[in-house]
Protein backbone atom coordinates (compact mmCIF):
# COMPACT_ATOMS: atom_id res chain seq x y z
CA UNK A 1 0.00 0.00 0.00
CA UNK A 2 0.93 3.50 0.07
CA UNK A 3 -0.02 6.98 1.56
CA UNK A 4 -1.17 10.19 -0.30
CA UNK A 5 -2.40 13.59 0.50
CA UNK A 6 -3.71 16.79 -1.55
CA UNK A 7 -4.74 19.38 0.49
CA UNK A 8 -6.13 22.54 -1.92
CA UNK A 9 -6.23 25.69 0.02
CA UNK A 10 -6.79 29.86 -0.19
CA UNK A 11 -3.16 30.10 -0.41
CA UNK A 12 -2.42 26.98 -2.29
CA UNK A 13 -1.24 23.62 -2.36
CA UNK A 14 -0.02 20.88 -0.20
CA UNK A 15 0.98 17.72 -1.32
CA UNK A 16 1.93 14.49 0.24
CA UNK A 17 2.99 10.96 -0.14
CA UNK A 18 5.50 8.20 1.33
CA UNK A 19 7.57 6.39 -0.64
CA UNK A 20 7.43 2.62 0.62
CA UNK A 21 5.98 -0.20 -1.85
CA UNK A 22 6.04 -4.19 -1.01
CA UNK A 23 5.32 -7.10 -2.50
CA UNK A 24 4.30 -9.33 0.52
CA UNK A 25 6.74 -8.10 3.63
CA UNK A 26 9.60 -9.77 2.16
CA UNK A 27 9.72 -7.40 -0.49
CA UNK A 28 10.19 -3.32 0.97
CA UNK A 29 11.66 -0.90 -1.44
CA UNK A 30 11.95 2.53 -1.54
CA UNK A 31 9.80 4.46 -4.80
CA UNK A 32 8.71 7.90 -5.14
CA UNK A 33 5.42 8.30 -5.69
CA UNK A 34 5.29 12.35 -5.98
CA UNK A 35 5.84 13.61 -9.42
CA UNK A 36 6.55 17.06 -10.42
CA UNK A 37 5.41 18.57 -14.18
CA UNK A 38 6.26 22.24 -14.25
CA UNK A 39 7.13 25.14 -16.61
CA UNK A 40 7.49 27.53 -13.77
CA UNK A 41 4.66 30.91 -14.43
CA UNK A 42 3.20 28.85 -17.21
CA UNK A 43 1.52 25.37 -15.53
CA UNK A 44 2.44 23.60 -12.89
CA UNK A 45 0.91 19.36 -11.97
CA UNK A 46 1.79 17.62 -9.67
CA UNK A 47 1.39 14.17 -9.32
CA UNK A 48 0.55 12.03 -6.51
CA UNK A 49 0.27 7.88 -7.30
CA UNK A 50 -1.02 4.75 -4.77
CA UNK A 51 -1.51 1.29 -5.79
CA UNK A 52 -0.08 -1.35 -8.18
CA UNK A 53 3.62 0.54 -8.64
CA UNK A 54 3.79 -1.42 -12.17
CA UNK A 55 0.28 0.75 -13.39
CA UNK A 56 1.33 3.81 -11.56
CA UNK A 57 4.79 4.15 -12.64
CA UNK A 58 3.67 3.00 -16.25
CA UNK A 59 1.33 5.67 -16.58
CA UNK A 60 3.64 8.24 -14.80
CA UNK A 61 6.04 6.99 -17.97
CA UNK A 62 3.45 7.57 -20.40
CA UNK A 63 2.99 11.10 -19.22
CA UNK A 64 6.77 11.93 -18.93
CA UNK A 65 7.03 10.04 -22.77
CA UNK A 66 4.18 11.98 -24.13
CA UNK A 67 6.24 15.79 -22.88
CA UNK A 68 9.16 14.05 -24.90
CA UNK A 69 6.83 13.20 -28.33
CA UNK A 70 7.59 9.63 -28.06
CA UNK A 71 4.73 7.97 -28.11
CA UNK A 72 1.35 9.05 -29.43
CA UNK A 73 -0.21 10.82 -26.18
CA UNK A 74 -1.72 14.01 -25.68
CA UNK A 75 0.83 16.28 -24.27
CA UNK A 76 0.65 17.14 -20.30
CA UNK A 77 2.62 20.47 -21.05
CA UNK A 78 0.00 21.47 -23.40
CA UNK A 79 -3.24 21.50 -21.68
CA UNK A 80 -4.81 24.97 -21.53
CA UNK A 81 -6.67 23.95 -18.45
CA UNK A 82 -6.75 21.63 -15.34
CA UNK A 83 -9.82 19.87 -16.47
CA UNK A 84 -7.51 19.09 -19.52
CA UNK A 85 -4.63 18.03 -17.52
CA UNK A 86 -6.99 15.48 -15.80
CA UNK A 87 -8.38 13.85 -18.77
CA UNK A 88 -4.52 13.28 -20.06
CA UNK A 89 -3.59 11.91 -16.72
CA UNK A 90 -6.81 9.59 -16.63
CA UNK A 91 -5.62 8.70 -20.30
CA UNK A 92 -2.20 7.91 -19.36
CA UNK A 93 -3.80 4.99 -17.21
CA UNK A 94 -6.09 3.93 -19.66
CA UNK A 95 -3.02 3.56 -21.93
CA UNK A 96 -1.70 1.36 -19.39
CA UNK A 97 -4.98 -0.65 -19.21
CA UNK A 98 -4.75 -1.60 -22.90
CA UNK A 99 -1.10 -2.90 -22.69
CA UNK A 100 -1.38 -4.44 -19.53
CA UNK A 101 -4.92 -5.02 -18.29
CA UNK A 102 -5.40 -8.26 -19.88
CA UNK A 103 -2.18 -10.40 -18.49
CA UNK A 104 -2.51 -8.84 -15.05
CA UNK A 105 -6.46 -10.53 -14.99
CA UNK A 106 -5.39 -13.72 -16.45
CA UNK A 107 -3.19 -13.64 -13.45
CA UNK A 108 -5.93 -12.68 -11.20
CA UNK A 109 -4.59 -9.17 -10.28
CA UNK A 110 -6.81 -6.39 -9.43
CA UNK A 111 -5.81 -3.39 -12.24
CA UNK A 112 -5.67 -0.91 -8.69
CA UNK A 113 -4.65 2.40 -9.71
CA UNK A 114 -5.19 6.04 -8.52
CA UNK A 115 -3.71 9.06 -8.77
CA UNK A 116 -4.25 12.83 -7.16
CA UNK A 117 -3.68 15.57 -9.64
CA UNK A 118 -2.84 18.90 -8.21
CA UNK A 119 -1.81 21.91 -10.17
CA UNK A 120 -2.54 25.15 -12.22
CA UNK A 121 -2.62 26.60 -15.53
CA UNK A 122 -1.90 30.00 -16.42
CA UNK A 123 -4.79 31.63 -16.88
CA UNK A 124 -7.36 29.01 -14.80
CA UNK A 125 -7.68 27.97 -11.17
CA UNK A 126 -5.65 25.95 -9.05
CA UNK A 127 -7.47 22.58 -9.13
CA UNK A 128 -7.08 19.18 -7.11
CA UNK A 129 -8.60 16.00 -8.74
CA UNK A 130 -8.34 12.64 -8.14
CA UNK A 131 -8.08 10.23 -10.53
CA UNK A 132 -9.42 6.36 -10.60
CA UNK A 133 -8.24 3.40 -12.23
CA UNK A 134 -10.85 3.81 -14.91
CA UNK A 135 -9.12 7.16 -16.15
CA UNK A 136 -12.41 8.77 -14.82
CA UNK A 137 -12.07 11.82 -12.06
CA UNK A 138 -13.63 13.84 -9.65
CA UNK A 139 -12.78 17.21 -8.28
CA UNK A 140 -12.23 18.95 -5.30
CA UNK A 141 -14.46 21.72 -4.09
CA UNK A 142 -14.95 23.88 -0.98
CA UNK A 143 -16.94 21.35 0.99
CA UNK A 144 -13.90 18.66 0.57
CA UNK A 145 -10.52 20.37 0.06
CA UNK A 146 -8.63 17.33 0.68
CA UNK A 147 -8.23 14.15 -1.32
CA UNK A 148 -6.61 10.77 0.23
CA UNK A 149 -4.99 7.96 -1.84
CA UNK A 150 -3.83 4.38 -0.75
CA UNK A 151 -4.25 3.44 3.38
CA UNK A 152 -6.48 6.63 3.63
CA UNK A 153 -8.41 5.94 6.79
CA UNK A 154 -5.75 6.13 9.54
CA UNK A 155 -5.03 9.61 8.81
CA UNK A 156 -8.22 10.98 7.88
CA UNK A 157 -9.72 11.72 11.45
CA UNK A 158 -6.66 14.51 11.98
CA UNK A 159 -7.62 15.65 8.60
CA UNK A 160 -11.25 16.00 8.92
CA UNK A 161 -10.89 17.95 12.15
CA UNK A 162 -7.96 20.24 11.82
CA UNK A 163 -8.02 21.10 7.66
CA UNK A 164 -10.43 23.49 6.05
CA UNK A 165 -9.74 26.21 2.58
CA UNK A 166 -8.47 28.83 4.99
CA UNK A 167 -5.95 26.81 6.78
CA UNK A 168 -2.24 28.21 6.32
CA UNK A 169 0.36 26.29 3.58
CA UNK A 170 3.07 25.30 6.83
CA UNK A 171 -0.13 24.55 9.32
CA UNK A 172 -1.35 22.05 6.12
CA UNK A 173 1.73 21.07 5.55
CA UNK A 174 2.04 20.73 9.34
CA UNK A 175 -1.29 18.61 9.45
CA UNK A 176 0.04 16.20 6.37
CA UNK A 177 3.07 15.07 8.59
CA UNK A 178 0.97 14.64 11.56
CA UNK A 179 -1.43 12.70 9.07
CA UNK A 180 1.13 10.23 7.64
CA UNK A 181 2.53 9.97 11.72
CA UNK A 182 -0.97 8.31 12.83
CA UNK A 183 -0.81 6.59 9.27
CA UNK A 184 2.66 4.85 9.59
CA UNK A 185 1.97 3.81 13.35
CA UNK A 186 -0.57 1.95 12.76
CA UNK A 187 0.08 0.58 9.43
CA UNK A 188 3.50 -0.84 8.20
CA UNK A 189 2.87 -0.60 4.58
CA UNK A 190 3.34 3.10 4.38
CA UNK A 191 6.49 4.29 5.56
CA UNK A 192 9.29 6.91 5.27
CA UNK A 193 11.10 8.97 3.81
CA UNK A 194 8.05 11.28 2.88
CA UNK A 195 7.96 13.48 -0.31
CA UNK A 196 6.46 16.81 -0.02
CA UNK A 197 5.41 19.88 -2.46
CA UNK A 198 3.77 23.09 -1.58
CA UNK A 199 2.78 25.71 -4.00
CA UNK A 200 1.75 29.08 -3.62
CA UNK A 201 -1.57 30.02 -5.71
CA UNK A 202 -0.87 31.36 -9.17
CA UNK A 203 2.61 31.25 -9.01
CA UNK A 204 2.51 27.81 -11.66
CA UNK A 205 5.56 26.72 -9.70
CA UNK A 206 6.51 24.42 -6.69
CA UNK A 207 7.31 26.98 -3.51
CA UNK A 208 8.63 24.29 -1.34
CA UNK A 209 10.04 20.53 -1.90
CA UNK A 210 11.33 18.33 0.51
CA UNK A 211 11.84 14.92 1.79
CA UNK A 212 11.75 14.11 4.88
CA UNK A 213 13.07 10.56 6.07
CA UNK A 214 12.66 9.12 9.69
CA UNK A 215 15.49 10.92 11.20
CA UNK A 216 14.36 14.09 9.98
CA UNK A 217 14.79 16.29 12.90
CA UNK A 218 11.64 18.68 12.09
CA UNK A 219 9.51 15.36 11.12
CA UNK A 220 10.72 13.75 14.47
CA UNK A 221 10.06 16.47 16.87
CA UNK A 222 6.42 16.76 15.48
CA UNK A 223 6.10 13.59 16.41
CA UNK A 224 7.10 13.21 19.66
CA UNK A 225 5.21 16.49 20.52
CA UNK A 226 1.87 14.98 18.47
CA UNK A 227 2.23 11.90 20.53
CA UNK A 228 2.70 13.46 24.23
CA UNK A 229 -0.21 15.99 23.43
CA UNK A 230 -2.31 13.44 22.71
CA UNK A 231 -1.54 11.63 25.66
CA UNK A 232 -1.78 14.59 27.76
CA UNK A 233 -5.05 15.32 26.36
CA UNK A 234 -6.12 12.04 27.50
CA UNK A 235 -5.42 12.52 30.91
CA UNK A 236 -7.16 15.48 31.14
CA UNK A 237 -10.78 14.44 29.23
CA UNK A 238 -13.24 13.86 31.59
CA UNK A 239 -13.50 10.21 33.10
CA UNK A 240 -16.59 8.59 32.80
CA UNK A 241 -18.75 8.70 36.49
CA UNK A 242 -19.30 4.94 36.07
CA UNK A 243 -19.11 2.84 39.41
CA UNK A 244 -17.34 -0.28 38.09
CA UNK B 1 -20.12 -1.75 8.62
CA UNK B 2 -19.93 -1.56 11.70
CA UNK B 3 -17.12 -0.84 14.75
CA UNK B 4 -16.29 -3.09 17.66
CA UNK B 5 -13.33 -2.93 20.00
CA UNK B 6 -12.91 -5.60 23.29
CA UNK B 7 -9.50 -4.54 25.34
CA UNK B 8 -8.25 -6.87 27.69
CA UNK B 9 -6.34 -5.25 30.57
CA UNK B 10 -4.61 -6.70 34.40
CA UNK B 11 -7.80 -5.60 36.18
CA UNK B 12 -10.59 -6.71 33.68
CA UNK B 13 -11.98 -6.60 29.92
CA UNK B 14 -13.60 -3.27 28.64
CA UNK B 15 -15.82 -4.27 25.32
CA UNK B 16 -17.77 -1.84 22.86
CA UNK B 17 -19.92 -1.92 19.78
CA UNK B 18 -22.04 0.48 17.98
CA UNK B 19 -25.11 -0.19 16.61
CA UNK B 20 -25.54 0.99 13.02
CA UNK B 21 -26.31 -1.47 10.12
CA UNK B 22 -27.02 -0.70 6.69
CA UNK B 23 -28.02 -2.12 3.84
CA UNK B 24 -27.06 0.68 0.92
CA UNK B 25 -27.47 4.28 2.48
CA UNK B 26 -30.87 4.31 2.21
CA UNK B 27 -31.46 1.57 4.68
CA UNK B 28 -30.22 2.44 8.32
CA UNK B 29 -31.03 1.06 11.09
CA UNK B 30 -30.18 0.12 14.95
CA UNK B 31 -29.26 -2.99 15.77
CA UNK B 32 -27.96 -4.67 18.74
CA UNK B 33 -23.98 -6.22 17.92
CA UNK B 34 -23.29 -6.54 21.71
CA UNK B 35 -24.57 -9.86 23.32
CA UNK B 36 -23.78 -10.92 27.23
CA UNK B 37 -24.00 -14.58 28.30
CA UNK B 38 -23.37 -14.94 31.97
CA UNK B 39 -23.82 -17.25 34.92
CA UNK B 40 -22.58 -14.37 37.14
CA UNK B 41 -19.66 -15.73 39.70
CA UNK B 42 -19.24 -19.08 37.12
CA UNK B 43 -18.59 -18.00 33.94
CA UNK B 44 -19.29 -14.94 31.66
CA UNK B 45 -18.92 -14.78 27.58
CA UNK B 46 -19.45 -11.16 25.81
CA UNK B 47 -19.86 -11.37 22.05
CA UNK B 48 -19.49 -8.41 19.77
CA UNK B 49 -20.03 -8.88 15.98
CA UNK B 50 -19.44 -6.70 12.54
CA UNK B 51 -20.37 -8.18 9.12
CA UNK B 52 -23.12 -9.26 7.45
CA UNK B 53 -25.98 -9.21 9.91
CA UNK B 54 -27.86 -12.12 8.72
CA UNK B 55 -24.58 -14.39 9.65
CA UNK B 56 -23.96 -12.68 12.27
CA UNK B 57 -27.39 -12.73 14.02
CA UNK B 58 -27.36 -16.09 13.13
CA UNK B 59 -24.55 -17.08 14.61
CA UNK B 60 -25.55 -15.59 17.90
CA UNK B 61 -29.13 -17.10 17.58
CA UNK B 62 -27.54 -20.68 17.25
CA UNK B 63 -25.62 -20.32 19.97
CA UNK B 64 -28.73 -18.78 22.31
CA UNK B 65 -30.88 -21.88 20.85
CA UNK B 66 -28.07 -24.30 21.78
CA UNK B 67 -28.02 -22.86 25.67
CA UNK B 68 -31.63 -23.50 25.57
CA UNK B 69 -30.88 -26.99 24.17
CA UNK B 70 -33.48 -25.99 20.58
CA UNK B 71 -30.63 -27.55 18.30
CA UNK B 72 -28.10 -29.39 18.63
CA UNK B 73 -25.04 -27.10 18.50
CA UNK B 74 -23.04 -27.35 21.82
CA UNK B 75 -23.86 -25.09 24.56
CA UNK B 76 -21.77 -21.63 25.17
CA UNK B 77 -22.73 -21.85 29.20
CA UNK B 78 -21.65 -25.39 29.77
CA UNK B 79 -17.89 -24.72 28.16
CA UNK B 80 -14.86 -25.15 30.53
CA UNK B 81 -12.77 -22.72 29.15
CA UNK B 82 -12.39 -19.77 26.94
CA UNK B 83 -10.70 -21.90 24.52
CA UNK B 84 -13.87 -24.35 24.17
CA UNK B 85 -16.26 -21.38 24.40
CA UNK B 86 -14.37 -20.04 21.24
CA UNK B 87 -14.79 -23.08 19.52
CA UNK B 88 -18.34 -23.04 20.19
CA UNK B 89 -19.17 -19.54 19.25
CA UNK B 90 -16.84 -20.73 15.95
CA UNK B 91 -18.90 -23.59 15.67
CA UNK B 92 -22.02 -21.54 14.94
CA UNK B 93 -20.54 -19.43 12.19
CA UNK B 94 -19.69 -22.64 10.70
CA UNK B 95 -23.35 -23.67 10.71
CA UNK B 96 -24.51 -20.27 9.32
CA UNK B 97 -22.12 -21.30 7.03
CA UNK B 98 -23.90 -24.86 6.49
CA UNK B 99 -26.88 -23.26 6.11
CA UNK B 100 -26.87 -20.11 4.41
CA UNK B 101 -23.02 -20.08 2.35
CA UNK B 102 -23.88 -21.46 -1.14
CA UNK B 103 -27.20 -20.06 -1.25
CA UNK B 104 -25.04 -16.40 -0.61
CA UNK B 105 -22.74 -17.51 -2.95
CA UNK B 106 -25.08 -18.03 -5.85
CA UNK B 107 -26.18 -14.36 -5.33
CA UNK B 108 -22.27 -12.83 -5.22
CA UNK B 109 -22.64 -12.38 -1.49
CA UNK B 110 -19.05 -13.03 0.83
CA UNK B 111 -19.67 -14.63 4.09
CA UNK B 112 -18.53 -11.82 5.64
CA UNK B 113 -18.12 -11.99 9.44
CA UNK B 114 -16.11 -11.22 12.76
CA UNK B 115 -16.43 -11.52 15.97
CA UNK B 116 -15.04 -10.39 19.15
CA UNK B 117 -15.17 -13.37 22.58
CA UNK B 118 -14.28 -11.99 25.41
CA UNK B 119 -14.98 -13.44 28.95
CA UNK B 120 -13.87 -15.97 31.90
CA UNK B 121 -14.73 -19.46 33.07
CA UNK B 122 -14.21 -19.83 36.56
CA UNK B 123 -10.96 -21.16 38.04
CA UNK B 124 -9.85 -19.76 34.19
CA UNK B 125 -8.10 -16.77 33.11
CA UNK B 126 -10.22 -13.75 31.61
CA UNK B 127 -9.49 -14.47 27.95
CA UNK B 128 -10.04 -12.57 24.91
CA UNK B 129 -10.86 -14.67 21.29
CA UNK B 130 -11.43 -12.86 17.43
CA UNK B 131 -13.07 -15.06 15.53
CA UNK B 132 -13.17 -15.31 11.74
CA UNK B 133 -15.73 -15.80 9.30
CA UNK B 134 -14.59 -19.30 8.88
CA UNK B 135 -14.67 -19.99 13.04
CA UNK B 136 -11.22 -20.17 13.21
CA UNK B 137 -9.48 -17.72 15.58
CA UNK B 138 -6.94 -15.65 17.87
CA UNK B 139 -6.19 -14.93 20.87
CA UNK B 140 -5.00 -11.67 22.65
CA UNK B 141 -1.90 -11.43 24.35
CA UNK B 142 0.27 -8.87 26.23
CA UNK B 143 1.72 -7.83 23.63
CA UNK B 144 -1.74 -6.82 21.67
CA UNK B 145 -4.18 -6.38 24.13
CA UNK B 146 -6.92 -5.16 22.06
CA UNK B 147 -9.06 -6.62 19.09
CA UNK B 148 -11.45 -4.54 16.50
CA UNK B 149 -13.34 -5.36 14.39
CA UNK B 150 -15.20 -3.74 11.45
CA UNK B 151 -14.66 -0.13 10.59
CA UNK B 152 -10.91 -0.76 12.32
CA UNK B 153 -8.99 1.65 11.16
CA UNK B 154 -9.81 5.09 11.69
CA UNK B 155 -9.60 4.26 15.83
CA UNK B 156 -6.71 2.37 15.37
CA UNK B 157 -4.24 4.59 16.35
CA UNK B 158 -5.68 6.44 19.67
CA UNK B 159 -5.85 2.83 20.56
CA UNK B 160 -2.26 2.19 19.54
CA UNK B 161 -0.65 5.27 21.52
CA UNK B 162 -2.93 4.94 24.74
CA UNK B 163 -3.63 1.39 25.55
CA UNK B 164 -1.67 -1.38 27.36
CA UNK B 165 -2.44 -3.97 29.56
CA UNK B 166 -2.12 -1.67 33.10
CA UNK B 167 -4.43 0.81 31.55
CA UNK B 168 -7.39 1.33 34.31
CA UNK B 169 -10.91 0.16 33.41
CA UNK B 170 -12.70 3.46 33.63
CA UNK B 171 -9.68 4.76 31.40
CA UNK B 172 -9.82 2.16 28.86
CA UNK B 173 -13.47 2.70 28.59
CA UNK B 174 -12.98 6.55 27.83
CA UNK B 175 -10.29 5.45 25.47
CA UNK B 176 -12.80 3.09 23.39
CA UNK B 177 -15.24 6.08 23.48
CA UNK B 178 -12.61 8.27 21.93
CA UNK B 179 -11.82 5.35 19.73
CA UNK B 180 -15.41 5.55 18.68
CA UNK B 181 -16.21 9.61 18.32
CA UNK B 182 -12.81 9.25 15.74
CA UNK B 183 -14.48 6.65 13.93
CA UNK B 184 -17.59 8.09 13.35
CA UNK B 185 -16.52 11.56 12.49
CA UNK B 186 -15.25 9.95 9.46
CA UNK B 187 -17.32 7.01 8.43
CA UNK B 188 -21.01 7.35 8.18
CA UNK B 189 -21.65 3.41 8.44
CA UNK B 190 -20.44 3.42 12.11
CA UNK B 191 -22.90 4.96 14.06
CA UNK B 192 -24.57 5.10 18.14
CA UNK B 193 -25.95 4.37 20.37
CA UNK B 194 -22.96 2.54 21.24
CA UNK B 195 -23.18 -0.30 23.76
CA UNK B 196 -20.57 -0.99 26.58
CA UNK B 197 -19.77 -3.38 28.92
CA UNK B 198 -17.07 -3.54 31.81
CA UNK B 199 -16.02 -6.82 33.21
CA UNK B 200 -13.74 -7.08 36.34
CA UNK B 201 -10.84 -9.64 36.63
CA UNK B 202 -12.34 -13.01 38.39
CA UNK B 203 -15.90 -12.08 39.08
CA UNK B 204 -17.30 -13.69 36.02
CA UNK B 205 -19.94 -11.21 35.67
CA UNK B 206 -20.52 -8.14 34.12
CA UNK B 207 -19.41 -4.79 36.57
CA UNK B 208 -20.93 -2.04 34.12
CA UNK B 209 -23.53 -2.35 30.84
CA UNK B 210 -24.39 0.87 29.60
CA UNK B 211 -26.01 1.89 26.62
CA UNK B 212 -24.98 5.70 24.75
CA UNK B 213 -26.55 7.44 22.26
CA UNK B 214 -25.83 10.82 21.04
CA UNK B 215 -27.05 13.08 23.06
CA UNK B 216 -25.40 11.08 26.44
CA UNK B 217 -24.08 14.05 28.16
CA UNK B 218 -20.53 12.23 29.40
CA UNK B 219 -20.26 11.20 25.72
CA UNK B 220 -21.00 14.64 24.21
CA UNK B 221 -18.64 15.81 26.86
CA UNK B 222 -15.56 13.80 26.23
CA UNK B 223 -16.11 14.13 22.42
CA UNK B 224 -15.67 17.98 22.68
CA UNK B 225 -13.06 18.36 25.13
CA UNK B 226 -11.21 15.71 22.87
CA UNK B 227 -11.82 17.65 19.58
CA UNK B 228 -10.56 20.82 21.17
CA UNK B 229 -7.20 19.19 22.78
CA UNK B 230 -6.44 18.03 19.18
CA UNK B 231 -7.05 21.38 17.83
CA UNK B 232 -5.14 22.66 20.75
CA UNK B 233 -2.07 19.73 20.66
CA UNK B 234 -1.85 21.22 16.70
CA UNK B 235 -1.41 24.75 17.36
CA UNK B 236 1.12 24.29 20.01
CA UNK B 237 2.90 21.54 17.51
CA UNK B 238 6.18 22.83 16.57
CA UNK B 239 5.74 24.49 12.73
CA UNK B 240 8.05 23.72 9.89
CA UNK B 241 11.22 26.28 9.68
CA UNK B 242 10.23 26.50 5.58
CA UNK B 243 10.05 29.29 3.75
CA UNK B 244 7.09 29.54 0.94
Amino acid sequence: MSYGVGILLDDGLVMAADSRTNAGVDRVATFRKLHVFEDPGERLFVILTAGNLSITQSAVSHVAEAIEGKNGLPNLMEATSMYQAARIVGRSLRAVYEEDGAALKTLGIDFNASIILGGQVKGGNLRLFEIYAAGNFIEATDDTPYFQIGEVKYGKPVLDRLIDKQTGLLDAAKCALVSFDSTMRSNISVGPPIDLVVARRDRQAISLRVRLDENDPYFQRLRRYWGRGLQRTFRGAPGPEWEV
